[in-house]
């Protein structure tokens, strides 16, 4: 265990503002904490002399060796009665009280001091505005709850009480067991990612759930999240994904959101499975709880009933898993055992009369096939086959493989038994054989994380310095945007961009020409912080022969004046040709997310950008192999390994761009969004064409 | 009721094959009738005196009077008894017996005689290897399954028979009844399509569902179910949807399908809710049988729980529901009705101490806003809310507004009761409030397949006869491929082509182009049966001017001789250059299903095609409104609208030639295969440059 041993495993108890008042919130906790708990509880209450039996004491600081305060008094002294725990040298407080952050002004004031304070005296503190905390491995149950969990593996947050009490309530009903329990709160001190720390060090639990409506530090929870997640399996519901649900978030949290995009590309380097409704939380979730890892994706499905087989196919098909290849052995076996009529492939059919050996012989020899990697064990009920010894057999086969299986024994009252006796054996068991390969699919993903391999990202040899340099410059100019004129800032960075200059008078153009291109064309374009499409206004020429470089700067320059007399004109940048035709345009590109800081972008440009939406992005810093990853998940990527007859691009030269461009943002905060746009990937390398970036002053 | 009216209501039904044996299938179907069938239930058995308590009968053409036989005799008797039914005048059959299609050479033999006598008799026959038929309205159960089911308004068929027994036992758990039950079996006599039809004349069916692995003839399901699905929802689970799925379903019922696209055309024209799980399926027609249809898209969300309310909001948002925007008198009302700290915006809050009072009044004053088309009510456990009461609010509230509602009643054996009280009213209710809201959508998704109003395709005036005299030269050439030597066939249609002419020699060449393009530029190209990918070997110039066209006549020539010196050479095309660049290219092709005939293609040429497959799907004959869909529905379609700055393009013409398209393979049931690729589009018009086809010379 971590820090937080003494916060879930305490001795000894104490609720500030215990009472016996009926219906009280004080009232509920004392009553629950004495139901199970193994250790002492302790009331505090200057205003009575016996609270349900336990006598009261005046003070928190009266009583010795208290672990844990559970803090249920009136807004108001909160502070007070944590002051005093602190100082009678208790660590661990759970502020049940509302009214702080979440209520006005005042409560926010209030939710400041209590942070300072627990700043302070080092003190670890959930809540406020929390339900509590449960730990059913000592009876530990610090909620006003109306039911206490049952004993098991999964330990569980959330950001809201009242689903905490619902879960809990339905997870009974269905043997469903937590180890820890908590109720975030208002996370004044202690938040997600200090539980997930704590979770991922003990030995007690095996997977953990949350529900978050955000997350408070967005680097920190990857960070932790990133640790845990290869050994402890973490499942995650974000809510406010969408932009109704993140305006209902934020009026009911109050709180500044990263952007759904961010979440989606933070919790999945974090290794977190992130999951969109409740039934896939505790789906996934029991499923880990209770059935080892899949070695390998083909699933084998047995099953009395032909039909639901195929639709229980057509989930594999939906799924990442695939149909087990039998084996030949495998086949003859199932030929063997099998009567004529069954299907010896995959579904395995074995005919609607079949009672519980000919079920048991099929999934024996199924599970012993060295490419099944999962079962999916599929019933109809019929007068031949009875559910409960059929579970038996289930339970005691998957326990001698130790091969994840998961069963749909369709029926109502006829299946109530033996799904209680598959679920208890931690065998997830659904009506919808859809939901139970979904289930084993989690599997998949979840064994998919932990064979990551985390790479650190690459660090290049840049010229920084010359780098702060032009952003220092463009400060001092009192520029936000800056175009073309930032080029060298790639070229500082290491990231190839095509020979070009920028010249402010007609004859330097002319030279500049003639020193890129000798006796070739060129690209020119207008330079100035005002003019932001500079296509839009004619202000890009293209394949500009020697003889017309001298005029067409002239052009440029006019038609800049005419659209924007006041525009500051930097000049015109001539530029070598770079060869569009044999090579792909693709964009590369960052924005800084207020929680979770700079996202790398890529996509491929023009229409995949602006009309299909074709991106994929990564938190900054990107490693190389996450680079990769990018080029291969767009749905374009075809495009980059040569579709259509032509030659592939040079991916490692975009992956690479990727990667100094991660660096750049990562060294400079003050780069607030950066494009690079296009970036020409063709089979000899990629390069950087043109660039548009804001900056923030403040932070340079 | 239509054609099987004695089918599900007859007064008397003899049982061929009755039997008093343990275990047997003649036995069950006896007792299952005896159960709670209204109507008189006659013995058959020669061999019987007696059977449960019935006189046994020597054949079924002894008793007078009787409606429905239901054959359970061996296999090959079967036929025997039906002749004799039939020529006792019966005409409704119900065949149990298996080892018909399903099983080897001897039972297709079996199954083909079946057809011809139940044509010849006119005879409905459901199965053979039927479960049998269920109809709740007078108790009848002619199934061997192991339980009857519940009275409700969805009937159900199933091609699986042991679906069927899992299904109604699963059901009869959750308060779920049917009105009518068939297992559809080998559907040799009465298929999918006259189930459809019969329920859709049925007052007492609301809902049809479906079970199906195929169906048994495309074009007549089409039909049957456009005509049913506008007052009576049918949702159907089609599967074999994925490879895995269709290969596991052919092996299962051994039937030739339709191509999954096919089949998703099909059932979206016909109307069909179209849903992946049986989880869907059930949720679906519960909803779809118990609630109203919303009469607007605006959900309101009522809670007691702000995190399970922002959850629910995202459900909202992933659904084509949206969070209905409250009036002013609306949020007044509530602000008045509601404690101060209360969202009065939607989702709202109204507090977790929120006694069953404050619910009703703001799920009151909800329904009463003219936003609102349907509301979520969502509850979590706590000490102030009875979920019992909760429920008998719901039930009164929803019954008063008439408006669709669903709820999520968070928690286990807490909310047994009141859910329960809820699903007998049909008001559906799941842990999971996602579920709540996707089903509230299929309601939605229904309203949308109602208001559909059916347009007639046009048939424009076309020359027939060129067309047809097009395709049989090439039949006469035995030519089975045709290229742009079939352009005239598109002409035939009405479809635009670029000015064009196919030439034999290089002086006809010369007079071609001079014609076409006085002084411009034309494009030319190899004709020949045997050169599929024209461009690959250089039989493409394009641009060429009039000097060199002479010269390039010579040179695509020799070229196709070179690459094929047996290829039979038709001569060289010399067409109109169409400007691609201001233009987009887009493809319109079919192909023919072997189950549901011609499929009209729509996308985006090259890439969208290739790589990204962004394309769309109907059935022939397209109409107006059809064709205009296929236009919007792709995810480029923005190009077409004029994205990055260009003009739109023109649609009308485009979708013109999709209609006309699909009236020429509509026409020639010989033409087996067309590709217009590209059908340029500009802002001015479509252009079919280049096709390519393959026709059957039987069908001609």
């Amino acid at each position: 265990m971590g820090e937080l041993a003494t916060l879930f495993g305490p001795r000894r108890v104490a609720v500030v503002g215990a009472t016996d008042r009926d219906g009280s919130v004080g009232r509920a906790i004392t009553e629950n904490l004495l139901a199970d708990f193994e250790g002492d509880v302790v009331a505090v209450n200057p205003t009575k002399d016996e609270v349900l039996g336990l006598e009261s004491h005046d003070s928190v600081g009266a009583v010795p060796d208290v672990d844990v305060a559970v803090v249920v008094v009136p807004p108001p002294i909160v502070l007070d009665a944590i002051r005093e725990a602190a100082e009678a040298g208790i660590r661990d407080v759970v502020v049940i009280t509302a009214g702080f952050g979440e209520s006005g002004s005042e409560g926010a004031r209030r939710e400041r001091e209590l942070r300072e304070l627990a700043t302070e005296h080092d003190l670890n503190v959930v809540g406020p505005n929390s339900l509590g905390i449960m730990n059913t491995g000592v009876g530990l149950n610090a909620t006003f709850g109306p039911e206490n969990a049952r004993d098991g593996s999964i330990s569980f947050m959330s950001q809201s009480g009242a689903f905490v009490t619902a879960v809990v309530d339905w997870a009974n009903d269905r043997n469903l067991g937590f180890h820890n329990v908590v109720s975030l709160g208002n996370k004044a001190v202690l938040d997600e990612s200090d539980f997930v720390r704590e979770w991922g060090e003990d030995p007690d639990t095996d997977v953990i759930l949350g529900y978050l409506e955000d997350v408070v530090d967005g680097r920190a929870f990857v960070e932790s999240a990133r640790e845990v997640s290869g050994e402890t399996p973490i499942v995650v519901v974000k809510s406010g994904r969408t932009e109704a649900g993140a305006s209902a978030a934020a009026s009911h949290t109050g709180a500044i959101a990263g952007s759904e995009e961010a979440y989606e590309a933070a919790l999945d380097q974090a290794g977190v499975l992130r999951v969109d409704t409740v039934q896939d939380l505790f789906d996934f979730g029991s499923i880990l709880a209770g059935q080892p890892l899949p070695e390998r994706d083909g699933v084998a499905i047995v099953t009395n009933a032909g039909g639901p087989g195929v639709m229980t196919t057509d989930a594999v098909g939906d799924s990442d898993l695939s149909l087990a290849s039998f084996t030949d052995d495998t086949v003859e076996r199932f030929q063997d055992a099998l009567p004529d009529e069954a299907n010896v492939y995959n579904p395995v059919d074995i005919i609607g009369d079949a009672p519980v050996e000919r079920f048991e012989d099929a999934l024996d020899i199924a599970l012993a096939d060295p490419n099944v990697g999962a079962a999916v064990v599929l019933a109809c009920p019929t007068a031949t086959l009875s559910y409960e010894a059929l579970a038996d057999s289930v339970v005691d086969l998957q326990a001698e493989y130790d091969t994840p299986v998961a069963a749909t024994l369709m029926g109502g009252s006829s299946a109530r038994d033996a799904n209680e006796r598959l679920s208890q054996a931690g065998i997830p068991t659904y009506f919808d054989p859809a939901r139970a390969v979904r289930s084993l699919d989690a599997l998949r993903e979840y064994r998919a994380i932990g064979d990551r391999e985390y790479t650190e990202p690459e660090t290049f040899d840049v010229d920084r310095e010359a780098a702060r340099e032009i952003l220092e410059s463009a400060a001092r100019r009192d520029t936000n945007r800056l175009g073309v004129e930032a080029m060298d800032l790639l070229d500082a960075y290491g990231i190839p961009t095509p020979d070009g200059e920028i010249v402010d008078a007609r004859s330097d153009a002319v030279d500049a020409a003639e020193r890129i291109a000798p006796d070739g064309e060129v690209v020119m374009k207008i330079v100035s912080p005002d003019i932001l499409h500079k296509s839009d206004i004619g202000g890009v020429a293209v394949g500009v022969p020697p003889e017309e470089v001298g005029d067409t700067y002239e052009d440029l320059v006019t038609r800049a004046r005419n659209y924007q007399p006041d525009a500051t004109i930097l000049g015109v940048q001539v530029q070598e040709m770079v060869d569009l035709d044999s090579g792909v345009e693709t964009i590369a590109g960052m924005n800084r997310d207020p929680q979770f800081g700079p996202l790398v972008l890529f996509g491929l440009g023009g229409i995949f950008v602006e009309v299909l939406e074709d991106t994929t992005l990564r938190l900054a810093p990107v490693s190389e192999p996450s680079a990769r990853e990018m080029l291969s998940e767009i749905d374009a990527a075809p495009l980059l390994r040569g579709a259509r007859g032509r030659d592939p691009v040079d991916e490692g030269s975009v992956v690479e761009t990727l990667q100094r461009l991660s660096q750049l943002v990562t060294d400079f905060p003050a780069i607030v969004e950066l494009d690079i746009n296009p970036l020409v990937a063709t089979p000899d390398g990629a390069q950087a064409v043109d660039v548009r970036l804001t900056i923030d002053q403040e932070q340079l």
